[in-house]
């Protein structure tokens, strides 16, 4: 059994995910010990939604899932990496690839790349 | 000014470090306000220690420090991304290149790579 260590967040532990192909950061989510045995067992990033108090399926609603191809752990157990395969082609629910498409570029933000699908007709809003 | 949300972790926020040449995920720190504008104004990735409660530039003690060539920030404005040269080639304390070194195989633990350098040197202990 694979021991983490869920208490220097009190219970959550950072999960950062990455493209397996390309190896590009997409987002980083936060997981309980729920979450991180729901993703082992369904292969599926699964997420604790600060903002909801609840478990979260990433692409539950847009259908762009992460499918878990590699699961790594850090040296003092207490961070979590995700190598996935992104469906739909795109994490951020801004429709970006990335949830890091901003750039600090001479102290102000700059806005790499444009959006992979429209986040009112995915998420019907 | 870029405002930054360090309200979801009471002062802190997940900072991912990616080398910027090969764009493997090196480590995680947590930044308060202060190592973030350390961060900014030195150019070196500096860090909160949680362990220690004090600002700490990543390299300090071994000189493996961390050269900011790109930063990043997602969507919420609540996670940075640190796109980074790593000096002497290895961010882990442990002398592995990335702190990123167990993968989790078969509910198993597999250690990934050979250390880079040995810790017993670079840090005297």
């Amino acid at each position: 059994m694979i021991e983490l260590d869920f208490n220097k967040l009190n219970g959550l532990m950072p999960a950062i995910v990455q493209d397996f192909n390309t190896n590009e950061v997409l987002m980083l989510g936060f997981m309980n010990q729920e979450a991180w045995e729901a993703t082992l067992s369904t292969g599926k990033a699964t997420f604790y939604s600060r903002t909801r108090q609840k478990l979260w399926v990433k692409g539950e609603t847009s259908g762009h899932v992460q499918i878990v191809k590699e699961i790594r752990i850090d040296c003092d157990d207490d961070t979590i990496l995700l190598r996935v395969d992104q469906v739909g082609g795109a994490a951020c629910h801004t429709g970006h690839r990335s949830c890091f498409f901003k750039k600090i570029e001479d102290g102000t933000i700059k806005i790499i790349g444009k959006p992979v699908f429209d986040p009112r007709e995915v998420y019907h809003k």
